[in-house]
């Protein structure tokens, strides 16, 4: 194709629920793509993500300094900004795709990292293929981001380990203030956590248990469906020998007629965002066995916060960054995964794994990690999360309080006209 | 008083709701009146406050190792358990006096150490002049704490500024993921923080805002009527100026007619503990405006993240235990307070209050705090809330998980026969 510039120019972009460390991957694509000034001519960003590109609204991360990028390296959200948007397929849509490679090619772009989860990886395939088809020489690298946990392929996804930090802390502290609290007649604590279909994050908030009767009691997972009876039993049974009970509820779970619980407190409420399985929970504990429950909704808290990140999370985020360069400037279409070499001393590497294993799948909770009972975790799935948490990375404080990047670049101005639809 | 040793025992308990640093002050206690071997006997703890004195389940702090101290200082909850129990006015129920003054008598205890809030500071009052008019030799000294900040002719109260500083920084931290997700149409979030009537930790989170158009863009307090109009349409300018916008809702907001808006919620859905001035908050938004709504709620999350800790805080908790000791033993009944002596640089002392003047009291938000809009902040509260939030104390983490202690202290053998009722 005539007219691009050599070395071709990288277009990064963050897609779908944004992460502790999503930046941590910015920061190491930029960086890395920094180190190969002979392979990699200008590294733009689009503003929320391939909606961003469609719009042409574009940034230079040229204007980011040194300290900058080390900002942006410990920063939460995405600093360019997400989208949940997808791509129609090219047969329905070509003129998307026309406009799509119409910006690539009036900015130069020649390598495409796009840093998103499940359905952000069949944006990437999309792309890759049209890109083939219409022999626009395009490397489309995709970086994985999820606090979900649930992109096929790999060990683990960089988010996950910080949300799962975070919760599994908020786990342990929590079950101190309740045991604390209680006196007499029973109490329980419910909270709700992310995670869609997959109940990783609500089974690494195991981890907070320190002794056998310490919290989190109960566990409800999206992979077993919800048995309102013998739930309610083991509630029962905890309290009578604990005096208290602190269960995590994952958003996802499915009655055994396969409704999601959330959804039928969104029904009686009337409306679709608010309220949730969580909320459901706690409103049958406390009206079939009479218990004060108290009811926390960690939402958006427990994937932006970066105040206490895992360190091998932040070490992960950004090497993905860094692979996918590389794997870019290879050649090398795919989706950047970890894979883990050893538990102990726990050993990763990046690898790479074609779109089409990877794209719009869903990975859940292995059989081998989930409790007998259904209401827990195994010791297996103990000894692979653990090491995910592991580590302090502490965001720099300023006045008491994480002293984050707010971005401040410009856009550049377009060079096409502006985009219909 | 006949029978009882010299020097006499300390009696330490804690009440109502507990905090990310209230075991902080355990371990200042603990720690002043071991420095103070001719003028303090044994230490002892009563298990869930007063009422651990009525049931005469107590604990001798002897147990602890500098090194169980030093872990205690920086456990949230409450380590010797706490409650929500007041006594009976004396003239109403004397026999439970009696029994109270029974079980002091029989440890040998001249000093009583009360750790709460204004409630509890009640409880201080009634087991003072109870004391006093038997002529039973005690001296009651109360430790404040509450994470609400509520307690009258304190410039502050230990609890208030871990948890100021937690839901600051989770507001900030929410308000980058907020901004990512933001492309078309409005998006709002809201936070239902505590506080119970007073406004201090919902104001608390104007200090997440580093720039004008930061989070959180609206912060409902409950010293103001929450007019939904209004209300309304602050929420739509914010959304169509900056593209979202997010909202700290006080749990005690109430209507112009007066009705907590919680209550509102917990009768549509038939039952009490649940639910909350933020969900029918965040309601009204989606409902009235159309907007895409997230909502969370903290709940004790707020009061027990002791991984976010002020250290401020944590050295005003430690403070007031060893200043209560010291007043104990000075014969000074009262209630410890903490006393700004400059905002800049922040310089602080402990002092005394008389049990009346704060017991069963109120301290709200003053009108120079509240912006006139109603909606959020002065500078002045700014400048008074800084500090209080400045500096952090992490705990020691291990496994990637706080180490907090749980208590292995037995239980006295009980010197009197049971208490009935």
């Amino acid at each position: 194709m005539t007219g691009l510039p050599t070395p071709g120019n990288l277009l990064y972009a963050q897609s779908g629920g944004v992460t502790a460390v999503i930046n941590a991957s910015a920061a190491g694509v930029i960086q890395e793509a920094r180190d190969q000034p002979g392979r990699i001519g200008r590294v733009l960003a689009a503003r929320n993500g391939v909606l961003g590109v469609l719009r042409e609204t574009l940034f230079d991360t040229a204007g980011l300094s040194a300290a900058d990028l080390a900002r942006l390296r410990a920063t939460p959200g995405g600093a360019f900004g997400s989208c949940r948007f997808d791509l129609d397929p090219l047969e329905r849509n070509p003129a998307q795709y026309d406009r799509l490679f119409a910006v690539l090619a009036a900015h130069g772009v020649r390598h495409f990292l796009y840093n998103g989860g499940n359905g952000s990886m069949e944006t990437c395939r999309q792309i890759q293929a049209a890109a083939d088809a219409r022999g626009y020489p395009l490397t489309v690298v995709g970086v994985p981001k999820t606090v979900d946990n649930d992109i096929v392929g790999a060990d683990c996804c960089p988010g996950f380990g910080s949300a799962a930090k975070y919760l599994a802390t908020s786990v342990r502290e929590v079950g101190l203030d309740l045991a604390a609290m209680t006196t007499d007649g029973g109490r329980a604590f419910v909270l709700e956590v992310m995670g869609r279909n997959a109940g990783w994050l609500a089974a690494a908030c195991a981890l907070a248990a320190d002794h056998p009767d310490a919290a989190p009691h109960l566990i409800l997972l999206p992979e077993v469906p919800f048995d309102e009876a013998a739930f309610l039993a083991r509630v029962r049974e905890v309290v009578e020998r604990v005096g208290a009970c602190a269960v995590v509820v994952a958003e996802g779970i499915r009655g055994p007629d396969g409704t999601v619980l959330a959804m039928q407190a969104r029904n009686q409420k009337g409306y679709i965002q608010l309220g949730g399985a969580g909320e459901v929970v706690a409103e049958r504990i406390h009206r079939c066995l009479g218990y004060k429950v108290h009811y926390a909704l960690a939402d958006y808290l427990q994937r932006s916060a970066r105040h206490l990140a895992s360190r091998t999370d932040t070490a992960q985020a950004l090497a993905v960054g860094k692979a996918a360069v590389r794997r870019a400037v290879a050649g090398q279409a795919g989706v950047v995964g970890i894979e883990r070499v050893s538990d102990a001393p726990y050993r990763w590497r990046t690898n790479l794994l074609p779109f089409a294993a990877v794209a719009n799948l869903e990975r859940r909770l292995p059989a081998g990690f989930i409790a007998a009972d259904g209401f827990g975790v195994t010791e297996a799935f103990r000894t692979w999360c653990r090491p995910l948490i592991a580590g302090e990375d502490w965001p720099v404080f300023r006045g008491g309080l994480p002293d984050y990047l707010r971005l401040a670049l410009p856009l550049l101005p377009p060079l096409l006209p502006p985009h219909e639809g």
